[in-house]
């Protein structure tokens, strides 16, 4: 899928990284830091999440720029028990702040079972899969979910109160498979809203609404009102049932961390904002050696059969959430690189002279 | 809202609670169990749950009356640490498990934090809301979910897979307030197709499809077709989102407690299946105050978030998850007792003759 006349330009994935390291670097983040968000990030456009990878880059500089986010901050525990712990992200960049919870719920999970950690003063964290395969490469189950700015509109109301909200959750299986669902309880994710529109291409129905409450499919529109849809669209189909996943994920991340929540939470921008995100984030960790023994052989058929449905068409075979990105991971093995958008490319270009690093290589 | 030409028919609520005491009683349910059971289920009708009420009765007195399930059985904890516990259903009533294994979760969550409790060999244990409530009245968040009978089509496959799968949260809040989610993953829950069905009225677009896998509008043919839609409807609108929470459900409840799973899990029937359930269930209870303080007083500002949100509608206020519930308990206590609908009321005139048990009395 070339996106100019011209041959596609492919990045490297080290080169990706190396990039993003050089950037946070730039703005006084220390190396170990600059590096655990730079993974975060490029392992997002590795999977093909592109909203939740280099896309955001330009975000977390300029709120490391301006102080908004501590970028040379630690996390630090400020009550526990051997199963639970509330951590005080301190401002630090999302990546420390939730690598730093989910490794202390691995930690907790592996001793009794379970490990549920939920922090305050954190920032945007990036994918919110990424901290669940943290846990499965640990053998555990891993979940994790953030609140994030109000962009969703609770069914009936025509301004936003809560955020995309995701949640995910992974299992390890047998064979090397797994099962990694990771999604946003709105809809669609507001990257995929700035993706349309960086294409200029429309929104389908039941994506948006419009200010006064109507569903839109002006993808510069929906983005300038920020009033996405829950997941499962309007009332009719049940779209309180994804506002009420949204209000769930911020009950158990921002409310219950004492961070920001619901309309407290700062407004949504891509040039960075001057006041601190306090977003609250949580992390859970579980042994499936607690329960029933032999959990992956079962996940591994359990997959099969999901996987082995009578697709709708034969020449579709059903997917299983995570099996797109494993697909992705492979195409960019097999190309070599990855390709970005070439409006992606422009900001890194024009990051690159802002920040006086070495500019993105291409293969 | 008379369903007849005569006046409504009104069964008060504990007149509804004895009528199905009785009838599990009639089957050999001791008093203990049989009153667990019904106070679930008149907590549903009392709710405006129908589908998940008095209209499960006949299909749990079935199953009890052909040993399917074992009315008499308690259920025995396999392995635990101080914040998990893997149980042994034992092919007892879901009331009887679920309240088991919750109070067991509140247990460990009044110790640890956190109480994560998994349990294999269940049946159908109601509505999901009933546990969080049971772990809500203890002052603590509680979360439950289940795995059900294949009636869910994976996105892009004409044959169910997954059950209706749902899950519920429920937080206090303070003022007497709070927050209940119960929703099926599905985009709606069967008991809602099934309500159609009993009032010849036809689906809305996105709740279920034909046998080859495309939409329907015929609650007749949808419910002999079983393959619901999950949340979110069709690919396009993100449908693919309700699939994986569906089948997050059945990893956490069905998968990790050993329990039947996917296409494993018995047929759907209201008839009474000749073959154990062996449902998988999940019961979490978690203590707000191993977090940041003043949680309840947080919750309460957050629900105002919410509902303060400007409606679309003047007219239409909008709602909180639970909200609906708590307007119908006023209204049945207003009205003096629960209006069925007159085939209910048929089916229980039914009961009480097979049974040999005294009829449902009204106002």
């Amino acid at each position: 899928m070339s996106l100019s006349a011209s041959s596609p330009k492919l990045v490297a994935v080290e080169e990706s990284r190396r990039f993003m390291i050089d950037c946070f670097k730039a703005v006084k983040v220390p190396e170990a830091h600059a590096r655990a968000q730079a993974d975060l990030l490029v392992a997002a456009d590795y999977r093909g999440h592109f909203s939740h990878g280099m896309n955001r880059l330009e975000m977390y500089i300029n709120d490391l720029a301006i102080n908004s986010t501590n970028g040379g901050a630690d996390p630090k525990v400020l009550k526990e028990t051997p199963a639970t712990a509330w951590v005080d992200g301190c401002n630090g960049l999302g990546a420390v702040v939730g690598n730093f919870c989910m490794d202390l719920a691995i930690k907790k999970a592996k001793t009794v079972g379970i490990g549920w950690v939920c922090s305050r003063g954190s920032n945007h964290y990036g994918m919110a899969g990424w901290y669940a395969l943290r846990a499965m490469e640990n053998g555990l189950v891993g979940m994790s979910m953030t609140n994030t700015s109000p962009l969703m509109a609770p069914t009936g109301a025509k301004e936003a109160a809560l955020g995309t909200n995701p949640l995910s959750l992974g299992a390890p299986a047998g064979d090397c498979d797994h099962f990694l669902l990771d999604m946003a309880t709105t809809a669609v994710a507001v990257g995929k809203i700035e993706i349309q529109n960086r294409k200029g291409a429309p929104l389908p129905d039941g994506w948006a609404q419009d200010p006064d409450g109507n569903v839109t499919n002006d993808a510069k529109l929906a983005f300038a009102t920020g009033c996405l849809l829950p997941l499962g669209g309007t009332e009719l189909t049940s779209g309180y049932k994804g506002y009420g996943l949204g209000a769930m994920v911020d009950i158990l991340s921002g409310v219950m961390s004492g961070a920001k929540y619901s309309t407290q939470v700062r407004k949504w921008t891509h040039t960075g904002a001057n006041t601190a995100a306090d977003l609250g984030q949580l992390f859970v960790a579980i042994d499936p050696n607690c329960f029933a023994p032999d959990f992956e052989e079962r996940m591994q058929d359990f997959n099969s059969r999901l996987r082995g449905a009578k697709p709708t068409d034969p020449n579709k075979p059903v997917l299983l959430a995570g099996d797109k990105e494993s697909r992705n991971m492979k195409a960019v093995d097999e190309a070599g690189g990855i390709q970005y958008l070439e409006n992606q490319l422009n900001t890194c270009a024009a990051l690159a002279e802002r920040l006086k690093i070495k500019p993105l290589s291409f293969k």
